[in-house]
């Protein structure tokens, strides 16, 4: 075995605490990767805290891991030792039902190895990032471009692959109007990237204060959502709305935003259900679609873009003895986009 | 003014009974039909009952109407006197804004003009097809080929159409499997589509009775939903869904039977809003999708392919006296599968 270290959550109401634990030898597909930097995901919480449903527990949390290539299983192909690479949201799947066969890994029909709070295939609990190092096998590996700002890359494997990934889908891009929900981790990735796409895009948000920061992304327009005025205007004005919020709110007045034929995006996750009108959809033949992470092929495709256009998350480096603190701010909202874990302080 | 006889609630506590009342003098564009048939949409009870919202009375129900062409305005090009012609779910719009520019006449950003219970552009109330005779501007008029049996033609003119418009929409064809929930007016047209596109069409039935009848309409399969086995086989198995049942239900199961990026199609119009989990549907990247009626490019087009493949609806012809006896019948799902009024009955 692998010794490993990092910070667990013992139980849902324990905080996170140093614990010495091990990854298992590799296997001849396996990659071994001393991590670098881990993102800290708004999910890191929810699960740390049993807020979505009862975790598994020590519970060492994190899915936006970069690292360097510490040893690689005899039959690795595509890495060797010292490359850069990364590690989101699960480390294995079944790799031969249909949706694997699609590179969408991340739904396989089998169940995917998430990267932490779940088992893998030989009933081992699966520990995250906030660790020492992880072992995964190659497929589940990204390549990471030595260009990019190492550390700001991190949150693109959960915040930015998941708006990359149905920004892509629904082919936003050039002559579309595309309005973003909510300006946090997510939403300011669905910024960055509806810009390099080509489109117009428009903020919305219930804080005037963020027009600024809005700005500074890239956004071309800022909507008060709390203003009836600027909501008016704003009728049946966008072909794409992507909401990232994820808190409980009411989705249909958005659905009004959208012109016909126009899609509205959830990427945001709220806990409770939303009451959706049926007629609110009917008018304008409005589609309101989910889009859960995105599969392995895609997220390559993605750390590529923005290698190409020199796109990274906007982020708080931290040590990892401040996780609560960067919790607590989280929890405000006071982030500008997205805390990661510099790991050389573990 | 033109006279014209038809039936009416004079309120929404009071029966349909006969009504003497006027249609408007041609104007340049408008076009006099004399009604042959109406079909009874399931929305004529909603609305002449207040079930959804307050009507305006007198109201003349009906919006799936053919006829006759009997005069037209001194600028009709595209009708003559002896015509087969039709109308649907309404009767004007404003023809310049973007969703009438493309052929979205429905969505009108000013307001459509919907065939009743509904202001026209003089403020003056518009009243359905329950009725001798109808004026309306050519644009809102639509050809019928003289092979179909007009009155089978009828109900096209609502359930053909909204049924026929998400399919197309969504491009269901060959290599697709496509399931419909509920085998009513809707139901049984998104039965003969998807067939004639080319689907494998599966029937989602509460009711195992209705087995033959999916099957003598073309569908491949039938599943009865309150089957946890079938439910259970059925997981993850479909590309489309399109959902006709007006009664209020969980959608939630429904979506777990769509495969990766499945569409859930909802035409059934159900007056409470649905509970959506947000997990539901970035579980796969599923997608919920309305859809109002269709513009009127898109309901020639659909009437054309109906004589192309020689497709009608199913229907019980039935003397204007007795809609009362076919409204209840209605209420408790009793018809096969659309009444249609007589207008000789009149």
């Amino acid at each position: 075995m692998i010794a490993a270290k990092g910070y667990a959550a013992q139980s849902a109401e324990s905080d996170l605490t140093p614990w010495n634990f091990e990854r298992r030898e590799l296997g001849p597909h396996d990659v071994l990767i001393n991590i670098a930097y881990c993102g800290v995901c708004h999910t890191d919480i929810h699960l740390t805290r049993n807020e979505w449903f009862p975790g598994i527990f020590p519970m060492v949390p994190g899915h936006e891991i970069v690292g360097h290539i510490a040893e690689v299983g005899s039959h690795v192909k595509n890495f060797k030792q010292g490359d850069r690479a990364a590690v989101g949201v699960m480390v294995d799947s079944c790799l031969h039902c249909e949706d694997c066969l699609n590179g969408q890994e991340q739904f396989c029909s089998i169940s995917p190895v998430l990267t932490y709070n779940n088992l893998d295939k030989t009933g081992t609990p699966a520990y995250g990032g906030y660790a020492s190092n992880i072992v995964v096998p190659e497929h589940f590996a990204l390549h990471v471009a030595e260009k990019l700002d190492f550390a700001a890359v991190a949150p693109l494997l959960c915040a930015g692959i998941t708006t990359y990934s149905p920004l892509r889908k629904w082919k936003v891009g050039e002559s579309h109007k595309l309005a973003v929900v909510g300006l946090g981790g997510l939403g300011h990735m669905a910024v960055k990237f509806g810009v390099a796409f080509g489109a117009e895009v428009t903020v919305l948000s219930t804080s005037p204060n963020k027009a600024e920061a809005a700005k500074k992304l890239g956004a071309h327009h800022f909507v008060v959502t709390k203003d009836e005025e600027q909501m008016k205007e704003a009728l049946k004005s966008f072909h794409f709305i992507i909401d990232t919020v994820a808190a409980d709110h009411d989705i249909n007045p958005y659905l009004a935003l959208l012109k016909t034929n126009g899609v509205y995006i959830n990427v945001g996750m709220p806990a409770e259900p939303w009451k959706l009108s049926s007629f609110s959809l009917a008018t304008g033949n409005k589609v309101v679609a989910g889009s859960g992470a995105g599969g392995l092929p895609e997220t390559q495709e993605m750390l590529d873009f923005c290698a190409e256009h020199n796109i990274v998350c906007d982020i708080e480096l931290i040590n990892i003895k401040d996780i609560h603190t960067a919790f607590e701010r989280m929890l405000k909202g006071d982030v500008l986009y997205r805390f990661v874990i510099d790991m050389a302080t573990l």
